[in-house]
């Protein structure tokens, strides 16, 4: 890896290094413990830092034929670190093998590619340096560049990780939707109200919002699963509500209902100023013998069906209609949705608000250079680059900071291309302004 | 802008300078109003020719958060062009960023590129140009170089604006599928018959389409929204079409019935040896907000569903098998369908006609490199580049014919490519005669 | 064509000529005439040998209009010829017209491309070469380095033909999942059992997958029709088996019975640790015209409708936990569904075995260099490269084996370009171990 590294062409080395490289980070939506950075965690062994709570590096693992046990069984530190590192060669080509080499050199000031041979070595020289304050999660926070952070936590989370200056939760709203019995009865006792009715249920899930908000809280993420179709409303969804609150519901009642909700909270999200991130289309049951053994985060997620474009223009058009429209990224893990719903930015606009409705970065396993340049290609023919909000992480991993810089040069690459193909302004100053805006400033002006 | 936008290789300059650019134009299905043409119209301001006539433009001005009075609303024509300057320079990568420097280079001969700075100075300075007969409806078709074109009209459109010698009639059939109480006494009207039935409504349909046959028409076009899906004929459309006449049909009738009506005009477009345009997967309601406010054209629709490949299959070989399957363009909203679509050309044939069924170029919020890229990609891979039909600006703006040029840049790049690759003859008699037909000759031998 | 045809960098020369060039082929899936193999056809003449084997090439020839008459109807084999060579200058862009250069070249020793100029000359220079022993089937196999190839064979077909050493069948199972009369009574005959029950039924072909296995069977292949979903059991289909033994059923009640015997089937398959093959949209039932003409698989089968990633992940799961997942290879015929079905491979696994879930290669009317890289792509960015089973013809012609130098060709160009992009090793030794695995190795493995 030099430093040439993604960059194909002089224009963007020098959007890059001279622009890009050194922003600091805005990472508005990740899975990072946010106790481990309040505690400023230190890290046991450079297998549990790097490879155990890595799932992206699990799923390789796993296409690779190693055995589970040496995955997320019981065998030791070391003995999961080898069987990483002896397949490592032979990932080229995925993501894992460039964030892995970035997360080597800028972290640790390893140059070597992990392998058979060098495993031990790199096992003992990486462990030694966790002792140093530089890799205890504060440490690296502060290395990476990460000038705000926002770890999700579930509406009656705890908020207490949440004081520190460069960090602020985001809403993950997902059981907000099916509400729970127990779900119901902590919001009662944390916001001393009775809920019996889905208006009461709103008002309490509104207050409790308003603890997040004076936490500093900016977004709100939903996750529309295989499974989820958008309804119109009925005028059941009263009663659906009560019913959900005696037992479980099912099928299209149970979508009925939750796109209900969704329409009720996508107001209090937009009087808020709140983002609103959908993420759409992930199946997550697979394999009943993964989730056995790896449990229900286990890195085997697979690729289902993105509600359509249709259902998603439809939504958006309710919560316009019916009180509020927040600001919107729509991330949806099959890459060919991205076309379609980067255009929905053209439908829905505010007056003195840029890029209100538009296509997140590309999510989760999309998340590599050809996903990125298609979630790239698509923000900009069918919307309008400069108004990117650009990239986060959305990860569980305290050392994905790095691929910030892996978007920043796939991204530096792509508009250095335009402006080489006349395709946008030969002008460094239009350009680093460009850069400054997707790397940086478009996600800064919405926290 | 340099003589070598959007070629990318010597191959490919040559392809373009010495063969494509000044090829005529030929513009199969477009909505510039022949009225306009027959009165060779002056137009009142550069913003009314070239801003406010554009619904790209205004697309991208909400994206980038300009308020909606700037846009369709009552401010002044200098203010809505400033605020569209204002914005330029940011907008590289879309399409617009490209046609607009473009069309002020062909056709104004300026070379700068608008911004907030220079806003006033090139509004005064367009304006002053209008005057001149260059700048006329019929001055612009010229200087184009457009040997032909064909505006939309509807059944019961008046034809008198189509008298002229480089222009012709497409009919535009969606209220066809669909029709009212007011489309039927019209065409009684002009037919003198009586419309009873779906046999009747059918005579009279093919009487109308023989007149606009007499001006030249040879292209009819449906939009197959989304919403559509094809439904084989169940015998009660006749019925169904009695119970229209009485009120609206919604749903699943409303697509039997227009599946049906589709069943019956196509053999009249093969009898006719008309082209077929199908349109797919256009979502026209989005937001309640922006039709207020902007129209119901007002260039926020969305990318809906396309009718399955399965459907339009269905569809085409209910044609051929009924009575006549006329040529057939395919152009789908929603790029991803692109592929799919672009392999029907193998599965249906007509002794003695090249390319009988096609993808058609990239459509409407699909126009810009990407997707005119990967319509290409599609029509090689899929079908044979060297019988693809090319280009048409399906535009409402007279300043669109610059497109051509756009997109003949990029098919030359593209053919270029093919043949350093060895992947097409390096030859340069085959690989001009390809260019011809691409760019003109295939859309000739349809009119 | 030069020796660089599609080679874009000197890594890619030099992968190509010093490692992939030479490796023997394994073409573990196609439809060659095992009897034409065991027998060492002398063919008739190039038009049977080249043209009329070859439905991609009546399906461009029918694109260009050519009358059917000359394509699959009465006409001399020479008028077959010259019509296909007088557009195949024309063809640029398609892969056939890559293919037949290639077959042309390492075959046949001609460099000449055809046209209507040099037909006659063409036809006949090649049909004196015929006559020859390296152009009869064996003669070409051995020239093309098959080491091992496995034609598709039907459950109850005679298995006389494969008993040669570089040739074993692999199970087409398509009739399998709706099992005839005839199925039935040829199946009791050849297995010496009767079946009157479901579970009869897959003991009879699980004995006869048996005789296949003992000939060196190690693929079995389905295909997933447009029209098929993926159905769980309701327990009704040990009924709708005996149903279906009466009058052939349809609808969903096909699609359930189906589903069940696939789940039966996969266990098997697994047990004998074959390779389950999964031929996913194709959509048979197109034009009525051509299938009067051209017969069933006359080459003008459509793209319809993929399973979808919900359909084959809960399909996958069900096979793992009801008795047996084999590893399995996804082709979809719909490019835009490749993403979703590469993703699938880290979704299950199996210790020990690399690539248990992965897509296949491009396949049929996708195999092309646009297909190809989509593949590649989508296998590198949501599975592992290095892990891919490589390239397969599919093909009904013998000299298709010209297409393993066509992938190899693209595969070096993808590999050498991640490495150049410091996406993989910049290091010969693994870089050559990849294309190693992708050409042969991990075929090599499965057989």
């Amino acid at each position: 890896m030099t430093e040439k590294f993604l960059l194909n062409s002089p224009t963007a080395e020098r959007l890059y290094h001279e622009y890009a490289e050194n922003l600091p980070i805005i990472d508005y939506h990740n899975h990072i413990s946010a106790a481990d950075v309040a505690s400023n965690k230190r890290f046991r062994s450079i297998t549990e830092m790097w490879v155990s709570a890595d799932p992206y590096k699990h799923r390789l693992m796993r296409i690779s034929g190693i055995p589970e046990h040496f995955i997320t069984g019981d065998a030791s530190d070391l003995e999961k670190f080898e069987k990483f590192a002896s397949v490592f060669p032979y990932l080229g080509g995925t993501p894992v093998y460039e964030w892995s080499l970035l997360e080597l050199r800028r972290m640790f000031g390893i140059d070597d590619m992990p392998s058979r041979d060098n495993a031990i070595y790199l096992y003992d020289k990486m462990n030694e340096m966790l002792s140093s304050p530089e890799f205890r999660t504060q440490g690296l926070l502060s290395r990476f560049g990460v000038e705000y952070q926002s770890p999700v936590a579930s509406l009656t989370d705890t908020l207490d990780s949440f004081d520190g200056v460069n960090i602020a939760p985001s809403l993950r709203g997902d059981n907000l939707l099916l509400p729970s019995a127990e779900l119901i009865s902590q919001l009662e006792r944390q916001t001393a109200s009775r809920i019996t009715d889905i208006n009461e249920y709103i008002s309490a899930v509104d207050k409790r919002i308003g603890e997040f908000c004076s936490k500093g809280c900016r977004f709100a993420d939903h996750a529309l699963d295989d499974g989820f179709s958008y309804i119109p409303d009925d005028g059941e969804n009263g009663d659906r509500f009560k019913r959900s609150l005696a037992s479980p519901l099912t099928g299209e009642d149970k979508n009925a209902l939750a796109s209900e909700l969704l329409r009720r909270l996508a107001p209090i999200y937009a009087r808020r100023d709140m983002t609103l991130l959908l993420h759409m289309g992930a199946k997550r049951e697979t394999s009943d013998r993964l989730r056995a053994l790896a449990g229900p985060v286990g890195g085997y997620a697979a690729i289902g069906r993105t509600p359509t474009p249709t259902d998603v223009t439809n939504m958006l058009g309710d919560f316009e209609r019916l009180g509020g429209l927040p600001k919107t990224l729509l991330f949806p893990l099959n890459m060919s949705d991205m076309p379609a719903l980067a255009a929905l930015g053209g439908s829905f606009s505010e007056d003195g608000v840029g890029g209100k409705i538009q296509l997140g970065p590309a999510w989760w396993w999309c998340d590599h250079p050809y996903g990125i340049r298609s979630a790239l290609e698509a923000q900009s023919s069918f919307g309008i680059l400069a108004e990117f909000i650009g990239m986060t992480t959305d990860s569980r991993s305290i050392l994905s900071f790095a691929r910030h810089e892996y978007f920043r040069r796939i991204f530096c690459s792509y508009l250095a291309e335009l402006a080489e193909a006349g395709r946008a302004p030969d002008d460094m100053d239009i350009l680093s302004e460009i850069v400054r805006r997707v790397c940086y400033s478009n996600a800064k002006k919405r926290i």
